[in-house]
């Protein structure tokens, strides 16, 4: 069985970073997989929300949202509607949470750190793109906290790298990296989230169809890792030039 | 190591069903997770959403809420807020795809099924507590359609049982069905969805604390598992009294 | 003329009171005016809202909710809603007034009680049962504040006990504490809180059909003052079990 | 014992009616209590909202609402808090329930009329200004109707006058119509609405300070029924003028 | 070309101004061009936002809104609707930048003025009445203010008077002061706000049909800066009466 | 006097515009005014909304907004704050405006287009930016209907291009597209929309500091007018290319 791009099984989409693509943003990532492209804009801010001083601990928190027209079918502006749904809130949660996981906000100091990964484009994957871009930006505004000394210098906030990637059985197929229309065709489907030493921080599979069993479970963790390597070694190379 | 209730690390807590618990509902089931208490209820609609109508197929949707003080600090009401919370709308989408895995949306025919899930007291688990007890209303309800022949004589559209337990890892021991003061100390936690067949239908796993490896994975899906053939039994026997 | 139930006109439907329902409430019951259930719990904080600190008195709220299936049909929620009716501000109301009347402000001191009054099942009659409820959950937040010392040795904060029952007209005959198929039926329908020195709190009476007339309103009155009479030895047999 | 504006403490204010202030509503009046002055209008549609179609019964609605300084102190909009408070939607229900006692729907025919009462100036009893104010302007919209063929020539969908008054028990003593200053004094506060036969609509009495007895309470629903027969010949009057 | 109500081109409608017409507010006016009427009052405190604070300078906003029966249709009130729609919001935003646009907020000092304008009766140019009217209204709170001793005196916080009216095209004819018959039909609409002083503080100019040239612009400003005349005379006669 | 990045005063920044941006939408186009970048879509549906079918007319409108770290400051989104700031409620409006200017409805016939701006980053100007290349986007659209039948062949609904720029006075010097360090210094502030043919669609004048005379508004609208020779020419240049 071929997939609908030519890719094998077990093969991402191409993955590009545009790392500073904003000049605003004290971090920033225009990530592509594919067709799929996620502006990711990391905002540091200089002391904590009230609730949180004297601490001495940082914050790092997400927020999700998708362009209009990002889709093939406009969707309706959530500030329109004037209420967040429920598919955005827990995609904003999700990448907060696998970002927290490589902080220790004890080295972070008293300092917050929003991440906002805005969908210009969808076409399926954009939860992964966003945690995977969101880490780049992330890192990015670590150092520029570093540079303005509200980090310290003897301090390392970032504890290991992220990056996320989807996997689903379709047609009895385990695949990596699912395109849209494999998404709708997919039984199952899983968001995974690695560490760059290849634990894992979030598993969440559902069934979309039938539901699966503990074998089709481990080849799709099998591929995740494998996608997993591969997202660690391009967010490398992103942060590795100058 | 002992558990603050004195239980094995593979033991769930005391499960209760109070089955038809309510006047008013077609099914409905008060399930008990030790001190955590969910109040399910199941409301069979003749028809469907108007955007779903001449399709021949059925809906199955939840909500679910706490009640403001059900948990040790009073909570405020998000009708008061004016809008539901990341968490909630998150657990309502689980129920609603767990008990939708189950259920064959072509024999359910023309008929919506609204599954309420209200938490009366919170000790940990509820989201599980919820899946668990949801069922057992559903079939209830899917039973008074049948004999309102709202769903035809030979149409079976429970096509199996499904009920949810939590597990995770706590000082390094994998533990089932956490009451909520060892869940805060959990670094990893996991809600596993499994249908009485024994197939997963969700699998979701969070790093609280540290990233966790695929040894500790398998422990939990098998602690899940485990946990799982209880729960089904639990519910099997409510639904056999009279 | 024989009601629904086989009571007399003047006759109260059976009334339970379980004190101490909830496990993490400070006061609790859960109270039953026949099939009409209301979980009331009192939460107790130390302390008052800004704007009252500073002035040595105290300060009592209280929410009134119904589950989407307490009643017959399915009610929408009012948090998907994203805003409280008016009938649920009006009754939220009611209740906080009916309390405070009984509570001596200055004794409490600056500590501020809220009950939430959750109807889990509802046949009429939700917000008399609500506030005979919320008596018996108050009294015992309060015990709990005095046994934390948060309120001092010689404070008596109650002042006196309060309940409330339902009256109305049906076919021209004055009926006490009407059950859902009676409400629907009355020509006028009267809610009266009472103390349980038999002072009126609150009088609300609505000709929901023909405007009624002065002899009919004392015969209506006549009716709740006997009602209370009842209600106030119940909540003092709750509150004196041990 | 006088009263601040020299009044007996039977006596109204001094009440005006400005029949047909709007050059836009089917109905209006603009109608002083003292210093309080509310503008009601009444807005016929031909037709009724959907769910009632089809019945042969009309619709009769309110709403009420304060601008921001009518007050002494300014207050925010309940536009611009994005909710209506719950005080608005008592009063606002409260009206709609009056107005409607004394319409006979079957002969208003599938007709909406939608009462706007709008505090221009507050100087309390601004519910009750409204109501007998909206009375005024529903007659004259009910008169439009008619002319416009829309009611039915031998329709009386007015079968009543009606208007309100509060009362309430100052140092002890009884007293009509409450100015503001004298409001927050009362004791007891009683909004009492009564029809032109001198019929009881609502009676709503509250205890502000000390609970009330039965014989408080008979003297003031004499006070109000008094009330009541001067608003009823002075609505009388506004409505005989050309 | 006669107009509908027999004015000249370049002729206001008749004017009024009831100068003090609330008894609550620091400053008011009841302005009325020809049918249209808005009540503008200006509530002066002491202070200003937390955000502001310690600057030594002042802050006036303005709040627009419509009756819901201003209007020959009746509209929905946006506190109903939970939002501010972008009519309102747009010319509230108006207002408050024209009345900023004459007041020195260093001599104003640290005092806020809020005006609420509120439209009783719409025949168009309700933004252009609600300015002008404001200005009246703002007038007296300073005046207010400076008794109370809150503006110091030597302070002049009013720089200039401030006016508003509206021009259009007709029928490629241009128009002074359109009333709502007219502002339907016209196929260019201008706003403009000038000082007392014959200077612009804004211009605002659509093209509701047909595009609009130089030429047309500029005859349209030379017909509000003349109506601009006639309204700040207006104006100075109300401030100058007792 | 220089400006800050050396352009006369009467020059435009660099204005670039990348035509069919997005693989989803109809029309699209990523228009850049220096450092200002917004994404325009046209989101081109066959058929009207239900309130104005079967008049045989089009609908264009437009939605304004701003990602939350486009700004030098992060802002919070509106779609958390659940509810669209009166700025954006404006532009949004005076966007849809500008471009309906240009189409002639009944030749669109009964098709609706939707026009999303969204600010990837902002130095001043976005919303003159977003007219100008929310036209490129409408134009593709529209060729897009015709290529796909709703539109008919006969049909030309685009009567017209359309640009926006905007001009201010900086101390005492008028300026032609304003970058954001202009912006805020401005004392005069115009934004200017013209069409193709050089006519005034929308002009749009605000005194930020000091009221503006007749002389100075004929110099700013002098420059808008040839800015606009300008953006038009670049528009067409875009629309050329294959």
């Amino acid at each position: 069985m071929t997939r609908i791009d030519g890719r094998t099984n077990d093969q991402l989409r191409p993955i590009t970073i545009e790392r500073g693509w904003s000049d605003q943003a004290e971090g920033s990532a225009l990530i592509s997989f594919g067709r799929t492209k996620v502006l990711c804009t990391a905002s540091f801010t200089n002391g904590v929300p009230r609730w949180m001083t004297g601490k001495g601990k940082g914050w790092v928190t997400a927020e999700y949202s998708m362009l209009p027209r990002s889709t093939n079918d406009r969707m309706d502006r959530e500030a329109v509607k004037g209420k967040i749904g429920g598919r955005t809130h827990e995609i904003s949660r999700l990448i907060g949470r696998s970002l927290r996981a490589v902080v220790d906000m004890k080295a972070l100091g008293e300092n917050t750190i929003v991440l906002d990964c805005d969908v210009l484009q969808a076409d399926g994957g954009t939860r992964t793109a966003a945690i995977t871009g969101a880490y780049v930006a992330l890192a990015d505004a670590l150092e520029w906290g570093r540079s303005k000394n509200f980090i310290g210098k003897n301090s390392t906030p970032l504890i290991d790298s992220v990056s996320a990637v989807s996997v689903g059985i379709i047609d009895g197929t385990p695949m990596l990296d699912l395109a849209y229309t494999e998404d709708v065709r997919a039984e199952t489907d899983m968001n995974v989230v690695v560490t760059g030493r290849g634990l894992f921080v979030e598993v969440q599979g559902t069934a979309e169809g039938a539901p699966f069993d503990r074998r089709e479970l481990d080849s799709l963790l099998d591929l995740a890792l494998g996608g997993a390597v591969d997202l660690s070694r391009i967010q490398k190379d992103a942060l590795n030039q100058a």
